[in-house]
């Protein structure tokens, strides 16, 4: 048996017990793959696992991440830090072997992935994040490749159409996909629901397609050589067997996602020749075989740090322009340079952050999903990428799913403060990708206007009225929803500096006041901080919503009340800061809120007896003050809710 | 000039002066469809305005819903029941023509368009819809069309991949999608972003395709009754000028979204031979065009009533089954035969409701997303669609989003109780369209197993946290979380009940419980109930969690502390209660809550010195008891935290 059939037949006898160990998993894919990810990991994929996260890296993404123990396999066999004991932690609390891959770069995992589609439309982002570096680094320091494990799954996902007509659109030429077309989905046959033809269909997104009996080393072998020097993205369609090797349930929806049972586990080893009394074992040569091809990986590596600081003494300026990508960002906008009282919707306040910000971190770039003219999003001066892959503003389509991804793609490879940015009603396009960005840690940054029923005649098929509650529900995601442009700007800087997960940044799409902050010093960064000093109750509200609470408090200053009016852009970081500070801003005053969306979420802060205002029920399409009157968001309407609850509260 | 010509002419002007008047709106998208809308209606399409709900008419949808004062144009022309001062009052508050097309079968208006893709999607419910009733009740009583317009937004929306791969898949061919290729977005040209050969696209995924230039209304007439004619889904690629007769802004996206101003508007009517000094002008003969046609519509509505009658007439038993498909249901489950005590999953029992409710409500379809092994929603003995169109099971495919708005789609259409399923994370993935049918008062069925971490070992990426409260903050959505076998059949007739609106009905992966009924009846339909009486204090809770909240009670007590539990499986319709009702399940006591996801929500049951216990992080990949010890959801902890709470409290 040749060593490349033995390391085959190796990851195929770990992913099967791993499986069968944790008495849960999906060992079908991995056996299916196991000759696919052979030849890709020994003649291919140039990583280095003494430095796992060397930039220039090759980039594997496992989308079909159910298959996990394939992953955790190569890993352990080509010396990253996994360890035979790990392999038999699979699905154990506290292990670094998870059902799905989580995303540690230091462990060779590039990102989370399991949520079907997601590893297809993200690893795009990894491959437009490579070809914008490239073309502003050139070849000499960036060259890798992005590769991708695939399933039907993720084929009929529609978030990969999206991401694929995007890569055929930007010519992503370095993506390599390998598509596991076993013909089996979790219901059985793929044909019960999923006939297309997939080849003609990514022709016609604009990719090179490949159509090879994926258990042909050779046949993978010279179809990933010719992908990776065509200017296209490539598909590579592997006609694969799940479960390749399992005598009796091979070609079987069963080895999807169970184990196979002791009983088939050693059929299949003594097919393989491989004991049967033995579990998590690895032959004789198989280490050394992933060896040889690791250590071209750690040449190549030194090879390119050779190349840089070649470079860098050539060009001194080019270890600030490398570290301004790859190092964190502790950038200030400055003065937006709006006067006090001046009426500016925080989309257009934002616009002006981010062009201030685009000349201090270079690694800003971002764009809408086909909303440009109105979520005020672009960087001035930049060129677009599917004009110059170097620019910075990007054209996603109306395509915000694959956005999400695609902008944690570019964040999690590397060199980037990618936005992504569209109404905030059409977050509900894109939550799953938001999601895993909070998941995994990744600081994107998701721009979401248009951020109430005040955006207006559009009416409820666009007014967010649950979306700001739903992205606030999720762990992880901090939302920031600014009462004005300075509030705004700081918004941008916490954005910014956040490392471990993303922001989303609410705007209006209304002009409001810009709060003369001579008097109020705006303090985003804590969350919430008192705006107005008040003794009788305590009004916190958000956005918007903050000049209306401030009205209010005038008029209930003139009625002898004395409202407290407290700016709350962002709960997350009001929720961080230590009690005393939390105390001080609310004090122990009687507590009523004002946000025009659900007011799900505001009674941790104004208990049984506070007041919620808010807008529990869909939106209604109208001029925006005129919504205004309708429900209330005046100060005189708010004024008299107040009184009334006050003195409700006072009997 | 013609009298089409002049019907052309009308519609863009109306249009255009809509806009204009409201200062706000889409123009561009109507003039360039207005040789299509006029074709399709005054030649194809069979739509009846005397009797705007008969269930053989033609659908019509306008999937590109921005363009809605073309849909308000032709309503107003062919009869239907908008004035002219219902288009003077385009985008007013409280007005019949808000900004996005609102359904209102009444109106002539089939669904809620606006969020792209959507449309699209559910068009291909209603094609469903159609062919599965054709089947069943033959072509001389079901024999219609299902016709929309479309947009390059829709085509880019993940979701229309999704929906025509399964229309491609199932074979619908009385789908007619007319696909306004304007080669203009919000952004400019489409090829910004936007390149990809959509014909060759749908001819991969199974349609049959047409390319016509779009204001050749002889080629229009001609593409659409070929469409007609074949068995493939047709798509017809009209080749179109946005703002088409607008001099100066014809081709531009500055057409698409806003007013084209007076002076733009009175040269395209000047162009047109129309009265540049008045508005919502109609000029003679318009109406009787579009009215000849319309007749037409009357008269086949007629001969379809006569053919009704004669078939009750030969077979008595249709007409029952007909009011069967289209009436209301108000269905029993019947006992579903679990002994009190025994382990069932919610997910199992759901499976056993599910299969006695198919008995009772022939218009009960359904099916999962490529989980039906473990979502559990096949109708035993029911043919699967794409086998036979006339059966019950429907696979999706992984196509999660397209899912939920062909289950909206079967449900507007009318003789369907339709229900998809998928785990519960993957909510995030169909949000949007979920959140349609909330706007539209749809009562669709959402069947979300794998209701929390408990799912164990597939850990953080499939395990929902904040989906429930998600769901919840959405106005209109009822979401069921029950607590056993018997909590779960209720939630079903409570789901059948609803005609307003959609129900998630949410079920655990792992087995728990069933609660003896002689001790506690179940009340799922008030929203919550006390389940054990006790004075000291109230612990609410839902799902899984009732059973930890049971035992927790049962610890206490020997502590000598007396807790109340209430089970609240839907929080909705226990907020529709009575005040009393409500009083008297919560009493004046201290109130504590306990479900295995965010907290978020529960305060306003808790208030600001309750104890809201719940799981506001992510979740982790181990065997599920593993994790119910290791986040505290076991009895005794749960006693300890409201020992600790109460004496807290307390002093």
């Amino acid at each position: 048996m040749s060593i490349e059939q033995l390391a085959v037949n190796t990851i195929k006898a770990l992913a099967m017990d791993g499986v069968q160990r944790a008495n849960s998993g999906h060992p079908g894919m991995p056996m299916g793959m196991a000759d696919i990810a052979t030849v890709l990991w020994s003649k291919h994929l140039r990583v280095d696992p003494t430095m796992p996260d060397w930039p220039d890296r090759d980039r594997f993404v496992l989308s079909n991440g159910h298959g996990s123990m394939l992953l955790y396999s190569l890993l352990h066999l080509t010396g990253f830090g996994l360890t035979i004991e790990d392999l038999m932690s699979f699905r154990r609390l506290g292990s670094k072997t998870p059902g799905h891959p989580e995303r540690d770069p230091a462990l060779g995992i590039e990102m989370t992935t399991g949520p079907l589609g997601q590893g297809f439309a993200t690893g795009v982002g990894m491959a437009l994040a490579e070809a914008n570096l490239r073309s502003s680094f050139g070849s000499e320091l960036v060259d890798h490749m992005t590769y991708a494990f695939l399933g039907d799954g993720d084929l009929m996902e529609g978030i990969s159409s999206e991401a694929a007509s995007f890569a055929g659109r930007l010519g992503l030429g370095r993506l390599v996909y390998l598509y596991d077309d076993n013909e089996i989905s979790i219901g059985g046959s793929t044909d019960i629901s999923f006939t297309e033809d997939v080849p003609a269909r990514f022709v016609a997104h604009g990719w090179h397609v490949l159509d090879i009996d994926g258990h042909d080393r050779h046949a993978i072998d010279e179809a990933i050589t010719l992908a990776r020097s065509d200017e296209r993205p490539s598909l590579i369609v592997c006609h694969t067997h799940i479960a390749h090797g399992a005598p009796t349930l091979h070609d079987t929806s069963k080895s999807h996602g169970s184990p196979l049972g002791e009983q088939e586990v050693a059929a299949t080893k003594e097919g393989m020749g491989f004991p049967t009394d033995q579990m998590f074992h690895v032959p004789d040569g198989v280490y050394e075989f992933f060896a040889d091809a690791m250590a071209s990986g750690t040449d190549a590596r030194v090879a390119w740090e050779r190349r840089l600081s070649d470079a860098v003494e050539i060009d001194p300026g080019l270890a600030p322009r490398w570290s301004d990508r790859f190092g964190s960002v502790d950038a200030e906008v400055g003065p937006l340079g709006y006067e006090a009282g001046e009426s500016v919707a925080t989309r257009k306040a934002s616009e002006r952050a981010i062009n201030l910000l685009a000349a201090e971190v270079p690694g800003l770039v971002g764009g809408s999903a086909d909303l440009e003219p109105s979520t005020n999003t672009f960087i001035a001066g930049a060129a677009e990428m599917q004009d110059d892959i170097g620019g910075r503003n990007i054209r996603f389509g109306v395509r915000e799913h694959a956005m999400g991804a695609i902008v944690n793609g570019l964040t999690v490879h590397g060199g980037f403060r990618a936005y992504g940015a569209t109404f905030l009603v059409f977050n509900d396009y894109m939550r799953a990708s938001t999601r895993l960005a909070a998941l995994m840690g990744a600081p994107s940054i998701f721009v979401y206007t248009h951020d109430s029923v005040f955006l207006g005649e559009d009416g409820p098929t666009h007014q967010p009225i649950e979306q700001v509650a739903s992205l606030r529900a999720m762990p992880n995601m901090w939302v920031v929803r600014p009462a004005d442009a300075t509030e705004t700007a700081e918004a941008w800087e916490m954005a910014l500096r956040r490392d471990d997960g993303p922001t989303a940044i609410v705007l209006t799409r209304q002009g409001i006041p810009v709060l003369d902050r001579s008097k109020h010093h705006g303090e985003v960064h804590r969350g919430g901080y008192v705006l107005r000093s008040g003794d009788d109750a305590v009004l916190i509200a958000t956005g918007s919503e903050v000049h209306v609470a401030m009205e209010a408090a005038e008029l209930l200053a003139e009625a002898g009340t004395s409202l407290r009016v407290v700016s709350m852009p962002c709960v997350e970081a009001f929720d961080a800061q230590d009690e005393t500070y939390r105390s001080a801003v609310l004090g122990q005053l009687p507590v009523a809120t004002l946000e025009a969306g659900v007011t799900m979420g505001w009674h941790r802060f104004t208990g049984s007896d506070g007041l919620a205002m808010g807008i529990d029920h869909f939106g209604a399409s109208a001029p925006w003050k005129q919504l205004a009157d309708h429900w209330g968001f005046t100060g005189p309407a708010v004024r008299d809710r107040i009184q009334e609850w006050l003195g409700g509260s006072a009997t």
